[in-house]
């Protein structure tokens, strides 16, 4: 592979909610999405999902509390742990997370998607 | 777990090609290194390692080639593979990769770190 310029990969694509694979190591993707406005409450049984904000500001609300992750900030959602993303401005992220991880976890919405394409 | 910012994090030691770790998933550490000078040649033979410059340059030589990282650009060298890290200035690299991986791979050298700390 080449190396990845995660900016550039961000001007490929507009909408919100929708991840892309940027690699692939070890059995897990490198993945990035564009939020705005508000996800859905879900939990990922088996998966801790990682995010790195690259730019804005994205708020996860947990049950019992919030994390709010500007740029350069990073949290890990451990696996069962329910949660809910949202963005009151446009903010980028980025994930690290098994392959077998689907965005909505246990629940399913329209916001599902089944196989990310590789950007 | 907190939010971590990974800047605050560089903040905390000087010391050079020393992983340190700031999260744990599926099996997977994240872990940061400064970068200064030359490391050594050496391979994981089991597992693909993930770099992500967050400051500098990172550069990467390959038997046949050499990659240029700088801020906000990553690569993954696959399992296998020769590679040399090298930072003519300080570089702030971001790492992700299977707990197993000790930095040198299947080289030992002064540069060894069996059991990178927490931070």
């Amino acid at each position: 592979m080449d190396k990845v310029n995660i900016k550039k990969k961000f001007n490929l694509f507009k909408e919100y909610w929708t991840p892309k694979i940027l690699g692939e190591l070890n059995g897990n993707y490198v993945k990035i999405f564009k939020a705005k406005g508000e996800f859905i409450w879900h939990h990922h049984k088996h998966e801790d999902e990682f995010f790195l904000v690259i730019q804005g500001q994205l708020n996860i609300k947990l049950r019992d509390r919030e994390i709010v992750l500007t740029a350069g900030e990073f949290f890990i959602v451990p696996k069962g742990v329910e949660h809910l993303p949202y963005a009151e401005e446009e903010a980028h992220v980025l994930l690290f997370e098994p392959k077998a991880v689907i965005n909505t976890g246990e629940a399913s919405s329209d916001k599902t998607v089944e196989n990310p394409e590789w950007l």
